[in-house]
This record gives structure tokens, C-alpha cells and sequence, in this order.
């Protein structure tokens, strides 16, 4: 489906709504509802344990890694469900230092998420071998390579900055970095159902991504891994779990690893969110991931030119070029929060990101051109008459 | 709730089936379905992102966990959920194994469930450290420990054996294992919510274990894990995510443990499952859990009486004695799976466990005494007239 007027119609949201952040969250489909309740009451309710043979349980995971392959660029079969994100990097990374034997820096930027930043700071105290990792700005990642050079066994970075939206070159840093000899792992956290990707033609060794934010699998929905092709069958998996078995029913005592991508797997996928997620996969069904990219630069730049004719002396902090930038859009404002509050009393839904940076995502699947226009008079008012400046909107809750 | 005969009323099972499986999946809680829709319609639908805040996602882990804390002997606050079993088991075995630099054994026994034993292959594995792992009969174990002595870093066993149903002695085997200096680990997949616990009381350094099961939370909901209160300040978790971070949404750079449990915590929760979970957890409020162990040994013994009176060749391989098992009874026979298949045919769903076990689980929340006789009577038939020996029952699915 690539007419973004019928897309639309796939989702929940409410007509007074303005909702800018499908990049952390992604709104329900229509028929979320309908296939939990099936999966609940029809399934487990009905067929109870023999769900898993009959419901088509235990190959959800790979049939929905196989709708997510050709959004990023993937080949089937080379994509995985399961766990989180955090776990997924932790997976990636680990096998990554495996191979890397002798070679002591990991290279991110301090734009990465820090989950992934966190998950290899856990795994080099735990491997205890003298690894490093490196976080410059993300400018500089290219200079990073070159200076590190020899000592570089992996370049990990998010693709497109949680932050600002800043994208970076994917094919031009995995090309460096393993020009070097490093391996490359890319989180498409921002990327998958946002921007056009071709993860197999980067050459990268490693991709992860999650499901519930521009795939609007719900709350929680696992992550995905992608490896490529050539390494999947010499990959041994550190997160050895029983569903990454060649033979998970025969339970030998000793792991040995499926053949195929499904060596990823760890323990027991989360069906109901999977179920969920399936259905939500329905709406990229052929899905023309260059037009849906046309349209999310349409929508930013859009968004961005009105902001500046309103909103002038507002920081920009996404890049001005749309080919540099993701499917959002950052204003650095020191009242962010505040303004965020009072924007989400008034139907903007966008999201605030420490310690001053107003998030907008936009997702041509059910954001459109009139929205822009009414989320830019709605901010131009607050910002105008300092509605922000209310006790209300200052007061920060646990999750911001 | 302790009243048995109230308890069922809480469940759909069709009453023509008797489901003696619950040990692998529990069955659908009548009020599941209405909590998924509540939490895809009304939050997820409704509120969007705000519902992490407005809707208490980000309490539920541990919410829950504090609701399953009594039914291992565990105080608020050393329990919290997240991710599967497998990655649980890691989380615990690997921050064992560094607090216990120079001691060089894992101590488990054949009898774990396979994907306890893979996790730490791959561990070690990747620590390239020189470890090894011993896996004992499971009556050996006592022995294996005296054994090993000085170089026994852990002691990692599921207290219930998956297959035979046979109980460690959970209390004796972590004070002998720690008198040597080792430390403890008991998965509780075949436990929780199925015999009385004191994991306290045990001073076991760690537990997980999985709420599918006997705690009915549904397909795939998440793992829990406990910590002893002493040591979870000083406990450096080692997948180290973003929400076991002290301040997650301060999005620091580096990681700093939060400073109760909740650093167990690794990425984003699957909110749809802990929300099914916890109005699963409605049937454990006040409940007596030495009753419901009282109830579940007359299960299993009425049982085992009756098919040693019908069917006095059938193998049993569980513990005769009821002190010395969990909730479930086996039986080695070589056609085991056609016979299953035959069960289930016929209405009783237990399950098959490679290479000849047919295990059958009794839950007293909605098992009783009647359908135990029931069970019988159909199993006797099926193995009299060899009903079993139909080519139809001798396929095998995939998940068996």
C-alpha cells in the first residue's frame, strides 16, 4: 500500500489529535484489537499448548522478520525476531569482539541511544579484555575511523539520531570502517519504516531494530536482528538459548546452532505482542519505501520552513538537508519540557528529549500536510503567548 | 484465593477437556481477554505514548513482581520481571561467575532444562576462560559438589526436573554448595506457583523462573528474576540496558545501576503481556500456597495410585514419594508421543517429552480430583486396546 490517503484509515487515532510521535511509540491499527483477542481467546483460550503447532505460534517469529526484510533492505531469512534492542546490540556486539580478537575499540557516537552505549559498556567489563569504546560527535565519526585505524573491531552506531534525526551515511562509514578490518553494526531504531534503506548493499555485518515505534507494533513488541548472508552460518551465538537449537524438541544436553538466522533466537517469543505485530505488518504489504521516504521529507521539510517563518529565533537541531535527516524534526529550547506539556494539552502529541530538545516524528502512514500546518499555528501560540509558563506544564513525570 | 473448587471458575477451559498441562502453558484467566483490550484500546489506542506515564506501564514489572514475590518467599523488592527465562539465567550466571574469579565449575545436573545449560555454553564460551560445566544425574549432585569442592563457582539447577517432575532439596544443596564458597541459582520454571517456596529462607544467591506456566500469564509473557536483598547494590548487572539505569530518561552516556532491582531491568517491557500477566496474578492474592501444595500432592498421588492400580507396567519416573516431587507426574513408555497424541484425541492434553516421556501437570487452581479419575480411565483405555497404535498418532509435529 503506497497511497498514504487510504493508509490512514489502518490506524486509530483521534481526529483532534496531531500525533508527532510515532517515533516512540506508534498508534494502534485497527486491527490490533481484532487478532489479540483471536490469539487470546481463539488460541490460547481454545487450543491451549497445541497453539503453538496449529495457531502457527512457533513460526511467527520468522514470518514476521520476513515481512520486516524487505522494509530494511534484507533478503529472508536473514532477519530475526525477539527480545529487545538492548539485547539484540548485545548480541550483535558480542560476536563482533568474538571475532575481533586483538582489536580493543568500539566506536559509537555520543548520539547514540544510550541502551546500546550501556549494553557495551556491560559486555567490555565483562569480557574484561582491555576494550575501549569511543563516543565523538557524530560529525567526527569519520575522522574517529581513520584515527583509530587498526585498533577499530567495531563500528556501532544508530543510524539516525534519536536526538536530532541526523543521519548518517550508512554505506560510506560501513565501507570505511571495514576498510580498516572493523566490523559494522547498524541500530535501525529510527530507521526501519522511516527511511529507505538497503542494509545488504551497506555490506554491514550486523543490523538491529525495534518493532513499536515507525512499525507501530504496540507496547513492547520485540526487536529484530538482521546478520548478513555470508557470516549467518559461522556465527556462533553468545545468547545461546533453546530456540536458537538446531533441534530445540529433542533437548540434547549440548547447544548446537540452527542453520539458518533462527540461531538468533534465545528463549521463548512473546506470541501476543507478535500477533500484534503481525497484524500491524499488513499496512507495508508492497509498501514503496522511496515514495513513503519522498512523502516523510515532504512532511519534515515542510514543517521545518513553516517553524522558521513563524518561529525564527527556534534551534533547529535536525539537519536542514532532508537527505541528511530522518523522519524527524528537533528544536533545542531550554523550556522544552515545559512547552512540550502544553503542546499535549492543546493535541500535539511530540515528546521531549533531555536536556532541551523538542522531538516531532512524522510518518507519512497517518501523518499528512494539514497536520503539519495546525501542529505549527498550535506551537506558534504557546511560543508566542508563553503558554508554556504555566506551574502545570513544569512538573516532569517518571517517563518523559 | 484458596478455595479449589472457586478457582476454576476464574479459567475457560472447555469442561469436556482435562487439561494436565499447564506446566507448559497455563490456561486462559476468564478476565485476560478484557485486560488486553483495556490496554490495546484504551491506552495503547487512546493515550498513545503518554499511557507509560498515565496508564502505569512503566511500574507494571514491577508491580508484578511484587505480586509474585510471596509465592516464591521472597520480600518486595528483590524480584522483577523482564525478558525469557534463558536471558535471566545469563543475567545471573554471568554476574556469579564474576564475583568468583579462580573457581572454575558450573555445577548443574542432566536433568536441567536444556536452554539453562546453553546459556551458560555460550557463556563460557565467550568469558574464554576456562571454565566447565558438569552435568551429574540429578541424584549425583550432592556428591558432585562435595567433589568439586574449592573449584565449584556455581551451583545452577532447576529445582523441579522438567521431565520426571523429581524436587531438588532446594534448602540442603545451597548450603552445601555455598559451605564450599560456590554460589546458588535454582530456576524456578517447574516451581513457582506450583509447590511452596522460601527462596529467603534458602540464602540462594539468585532464582528465575517463568510466568507461562503455573502462573497462567499467557504465551510468551516474561521471565522474573530474583536477587538476594544483600547483594543487589553490589550487584554490576551485566546486560546492562537503559532501563535498569539509574535515571533512564536522563540519557546519560554512561551507565549507572539503578539502586534497587529494578537494575535487573534491560530494555523496554512487553507491556501487552505483563498486562495480561497481572490480571493473571488476581488468582495468587492471599493465596495459601502450603495448601495449594497439599492439594497438588493429592492430585499427583491419586494419580500415580490409580494408573499403578490400571496400568501397573507403565513406567513411572517420577518420585513416588509426594515430599520428593513437584506438580507433575511422568511416565516413560516407548510410543509415548502416539500415546499423547491418542490423550489428546481423546480429550486429556499432556504433553511428550523426547526421547519416551509423557508428562501430565496438575494445577490445583483448576485441576481436581475428578478429572484426575477421568484422566485415568481414558489413558487406560488408550494403552488396553492400544488406541495408540494408529498411524494418525504417530506423526510428529514440530513442537511436541
Amino acid at each position: 500500500m503506497t497511497d498514504f490517503n487510504k493508509t490512514k484509515a489502518f490506524f486509530k487515532i483521534d481526529s483532534n489529535l496531531i500525533y508527532l510521535d510515532g517515533n516512540s511509540l506508534g498508534p494502534m491499527p485497527l486491527n490490533a484489537q481484532a487478532r489479540a483477542r483471536q490469539t487470546i481467546e481463539d488460541e490460547w483460550g481454545k487450543q491451549l499448548i497445541l497453539a503453538w503447532n496449529k495457531a502457527g505460534w512457533m513460526d511467527l517469529s520468522a514470518k514476521i522478520a520476513n515481512r520486516i526484510a524487505p522494509l530494511i533492505g534484507a533478503s529472508d531469512g536473514t532477519v530475526m525476531m525477539g527480545d529487545t534492542l538492548s539485547i539484540k546490540v548485545y548480541q550483535a556486539l558480542a560476536a563482533c569482539l568474538s571475532k575481533q580478537k586483538g582489536r580493543k575499540v568500539i566506536l559509537s557516537d555520543r548520539g547514540n541511544f544510550p541502551t546500546d552505549l550501556y549494553m557495551a559498556q556491560g559486555l567490555i567489563d565483562q569480557l574484561d579484555q582491555g576494550h575501549r569504546i569511543e563516543t565523538p560527535p557524530p560529525e567526527a565519526v569519520e575522522a574517529s575511523i581513520q584515527a583509530i585505524g587498526d585498533d577499530l573491531a567495531v563500528l556501532m552506531l544508530t543510524h539516525v539520531d534519536y536526538r536530532t534525526g541526523r543521519m548518517h551515511d550508512m554505506h560510506r562509514l560501513t565501507q570505511l570502517a571495514q576498510s580498516k578490518g572493523a566490523m559494522v553494526i547498524w541500530d535501525l531504531a529510527h530507521s526501519a519504516g522511516a527511511v529507505n534503506l538497503n542494509i545488504e548493499a551497506s555490506n554491514a555485518e550486523f543490523a538491529a531494530g525495534c518493532s513499536y515505534k515507525y512499525l507501530n507494533g504496540g507496547p513492547g513488541a520485540p526487536a529484530f536482528i538482521y546478520v548478513r548472508q555470508d557470516i549467518i552460518p559461522k556465527l556462533a551465538p553468545v545468547l545461546s538459548g533453546w530456540l536458537g537449537h538446531q533441534s530445540p524438541f529433542d533437548f540434547d544436553l549440548d547447544y548446537l546452532p540452527a542453520s539458518g538466522i533462527e540461531r538468533m533466537r534465545i528463549g521463548t517469543p512473546s506470541v501476543i505482542q507478535l500477533s500484534i505485530l503481525d497484524a500491524a505488518m499488513e499496512v507495508w504489504q508492497d509498501m514503496d519505501m522511496l515514495a513513503l521516504r519522498r512523502q516523510s521529507q515532504k512532511l519534515t521539510s515542510l514543517f521545518i520552513k513553516l517553524i522558521g517563518e513563524q518561529l525564527p529565533d527556534l534551534k533547529l537541531v535536525s539537519p536542514i538537508d532532508p537527505e541528511a535527516r530522518g523522519s524527524q524534526v528537533s528544536y533545542a529550547f531550554e523550556e522544552g519540557y515545559a512547552v512540550m506539556q502544553a503542546l499535549i494539552a492543546a493535541g500535539v502529541i511530540g515528546d521531549f528529549r533531555a536536556p532541551n530538545i523538542m522531538r516531532f516524528g512524522f510518518a507519512p502512514l497517518y501523518n499528512d500536510e494539514d497536520q503539519v500546518q495546525r501542529a505549527v499555528i498550535i506551537l506558534t501560540k504557546i511560543m508566542r503567548e508563553r503558554l508554556w509558563d504555566r506551574p502545570e506544564y513544569k512538573q516532569k513525570a517518571k517517563v518523559t
